[in-house]
């Protein structure tokens, strides 16, 4: 794990929380980006190294719904930058954490994604995240 | 806003969590700091710039242990890193944040912290963290 690359924040509308986050972080959100396979549109906030990326449910099937519906706005996920998100799979199954897919899939930020249960980290979602070099 | 400084998550059994997060990260917490005016044990793992700092309560009163009764345990709050933590406050009061404590205090980690009310920011407990320079 190389740095927290972002935390991921559920919120109802990314339109009032793109205000809101341009005034506590004194910037503006560097992009958006809708990930449509999970039903999720999405904004960065680039601070030093790292990136805060909000989330707003598109359909009331997206995990983002159900989360705010059953927790409220929040942390949804602490993602960690990784070299090599296959070894880190591996590794991480051997210390008995929960993978929610085994298989890395593409996320938002042009990015292999994998997620941990959270059960297996203490209430967090961790996501695993490498770069995709084309 | 310079970073990320850490993201605080709250847990039951630092002992427990220590083990689950070197497990995670892949390294061992390197030094735990007790809080006494919070009530809070706190433990810091570092993760290229940035730390995930675990929090447990020590006594019924603290902050950690009704943030674990009320919500489990989970993310508690994200830190950022600033330079000048009062013209901080300044800064977000005017932009209408509720600031928790608008003179910082000690906080783990030899630095002055300054919360602000999850209320103003989408349900996150935001921190304000800057090194102390003695």
């Amino acid at each position: 794990m190389k740095k927290i690359e972002h935390v991921g924040i559920a919120v109802k509308s990314l339109e009032d929380s793109n205000d809101l986050f341009s005034k506590l972080l004194g910037k503006p959100h560097y992009k958006t980006e809708m990930v449509t396979s999970e039903g999720v549109n999405t904004s960065f906030f680039q601070v030093g190294e790292n990136k805060i990326e909000l989330l707003e449910a598109t359909r009331n099937d997206s995990p983002i719904a159900k989360f705010i519906d059953k927790k409220g706005e929040g942390v949804h996920h602490i993602a960690f930058d990784v070299d090599d998100i296959y070894a880190e799979v591996e590794r991480l199954k051997k210390e008995g954490f929960s993978i929610l897919n085994e298989t890395p899939k593409r996320g938002a930020d042009n990015k292999l994604v994998v997620f941990l249960h959270p059960k297996s980290s203490n209430g967090v979602l961790i996501e695993l995240c490498q770069e995709i070099k084309e």
